[in-house]
């Protein structure tokens, strides 16, 4: 697989940024423009309380086409009420007008605060005049979706055996853990591919990369990731589209893991040997989750035995102590069950990288997951205790 | 019911601890001994890898019957193998001997770091003469047990209508989210109760105490609730026992959680209204061991929205956004699924109190569950990232 190493949109689309007043200087709107209806797809949270713009996109995202994404950041909009929905479709409706669609083709996002009204008149002067702005380079939307990320996030890459490109547009680091889909997450290309299809994809990839995801196990009320094919570049071979755009989506889940608040390491937990996919999948997030682990790879502690704890409070997972072994960046750390004796420095090194890998092999089927996050810093506890204040 | 305000022991029960060099100074073994045979029960962690001590536990509470417990910190005896077994037994059978009973009636406790050998000749030599230094204060055994605690923790009470007194002596301030069972934690008691009933009152007072506690929503490998009844103030009402037995555990949970690791302030989370005890006892949990409800506390932030992601996060409980409503302290933040427009000073100050109520109504059914947990601190974060090597 070809990734660019500075991303570049698909042909047809495009996107603009702009400040508009919702904080003080950063970028807080971000329009992203298909220049012909483009086939869509999309997975929004499961969280009882969904933000005014995923009620509304659920309805729009049904039409299956798609040639607007209008985002802004600071005020999220949700329990907010009718007048929540009322706003979402307002900004919608402007957006519509401005890139000369209709409203029901165009996916509205909002992200911040939860329970604060949106200044929609804002928003609506905000968006005129944006439609003169597009431009061709992804990282300018990428800008303009930011809330406590450190740096815009985008990619692309090629699909093999084709001309298509897949381009992702990504933001989020706290409030992070997706179920059924992810923060804000945007994918672009240029493949033409019917909606049905890619909704299957979509929902393929999303299972094993941003589902995989949790930056500190608390799912947003936002999470939304969308998915725009305009057709430009004609068909492509399914698999190798899927494929691309799995490992893409993954690639994308570890740059918002390493981007988690206050995160210095990209925590990687590969399990296998599990007796299901739901053991995998739920020992993966109970490592990754944890509090003492997260802290452990924080401080480069080679204090281990915390693996075990981990896998261990999966109540109702299959595991088998005598069986499960474990490992650190390659070294291993856990023999049946028994924390090995091993020289402190060397596991204190293997913490102490940027990426840090824990391999489990629970030795009672042949199922595999693998999970996302980062380690728990006092950066993320400075973060959050003053969020709304500042 | 009458607690008292210096806790003491229930007559017939004593306890001594000593620094035998597992930690620099610090006390760190402790043993406890009635006077006489005790009826006795107990609940251990669920965890898939429980320490050797535990394992043993189980084996030695079927008998029913207690004369003394003994526990070390520093040291977990956790995957420790066929050798930790062993070693838990050498450390029951030298308290055995050193207090004039037989192994099988004496429960081992060991705390501390996972994986690591148990430095059992040590712990040998350090039971012998503990006999001679017995005392009736419970908080010489506090003080005995405590691992990352910042303050012994014991109390006692009287049972309403019998000469009867409950004692409870427990640590634990970390890696705290019991499963059926607790930390350390040690319940004596002078009533004339058989073990099967002590069995059973034991399991209802920790379902709603130290099973509802979550310092970091990590599962020890240790955790241990025992209790013993000696018998010597004779038959005590079945009720009243059990009243005043969960009131005590509610008690002991709660002051557990006000010195969970880092913490500065007590969470307690009331939920009503719920279609079922599982989902009261869901969301509950869900909010008190949200990261960002628990900085949003540490911050005194008035970021109340948070309240609605960790209710909306647990997916599969029956929550109505409109039949929501929510109360920090008293002042209603939430109603029907929305935040209220509310001065901001006000919840500040609601939330800068040392407890921090926050009561939600779910409006579904007749459920009600209370959590006990803590705010999350940059303390949680120092103390976490150099555990092992400090």
């Amino acid at each position: 697989m070809q990734y660019h190493e500075n991303p570049r949109f698909p042909s047809g689309f495009r996107c603009a940024s702009r400040n508009i007043g919702l904080k003080p200087k950063a970028k807080d709107l971000a329009l992203f423009v298909s220049d012909v209806d483009a086939a869509a797809a999309a997975v929004f949270t499961q969280n009882h309380f969904p933000g005014a713009p995923v009620i509304l996109g659920r309805e729009t995202i049904r039409g299956g086409q798609l040639r607007a994404i209008i985002a802004n950041s600071k005020v999220s909009n949700v329990a907010t009420g009718a007048r929540g929905i009322e706003n979402a479709r307002r900004m919608a409706a402007a957006t519509a007008a401005e890139v000369g669609t209709t409203a029901d083709r165009v996916l509205v996002s909002s992200t911040g605060v939860i329970g604060v009204p949106l200044p929609i008149d804002l928003i609506e002067r905000g968006i005129r005049g944006m439609s003169g702005e597009l431009q061709t380079d992804p990282m300018v939307g990428a800008y303009g979706i930011m809330t406590t990320d450190t740096h815009p996030k985008a990619l692309s890459a090629s699909v093999p055996g084709s001309e298509a490109t897949i381009t992702w547009v990504a933001k989020g680091s706290g409030m992070i853990e997706p179920n059924m889909a992810t923060m804000l997450s945007y994918i672009f290309t240029d493949a033409a591919i019917d909606a049905a299809t890619l909704d299957r994809v979509l929902r393929q990839a999303v299972h094993v990369s941003f589902n995989m995801l949790s930056v500190d196990s608390d799912t947003s009320t936002s999470d939304t990731c969308a998915m725009l094919a305009n057709g430009r570049a004609g068909r492509v071979d399914e698999r190798a589209f899927l494929e691309t755009l799995t490992v893409g989506c993954v690639r994308m889940a570890e740059t918002l893991a390493r981007d988690g608040e206050g995160a210095k390491h990209l925590l990687r937990v590969v399990i296998r040997g599990a007796a299901s996919d739901q053991d995998a999948r739920r020992v993966a997030k109970s490592i990754v989750n944890s509090p003492l682990v997260k802290t452990m790879v924080a401080g480069a502690d080679p204090n281990v035995g915390r693996l075990l704890m981990a896998i261990g409070k999966c109540f109702g997972c299959t595991v088998r102590a005598e069986r499960t072994d474990a490992w650190v960046n390659g070294h291993q750390v856990v023999r049946g069950g028994e924390r090995l004796e091993f020289d402190d420095a060397t596991v204190r090194a293997a913490l102490s990288t940027e990426v840090v890998e824990i391999v489990v092999a629970l030795g009672v089927g042949d199922a595999t997951a693998t999970a996302f996050g980062c380690d728990l810093t006092q950066g993320y506890v400075d973060e959050n205790a003053a969020y709304y204040s500042s």
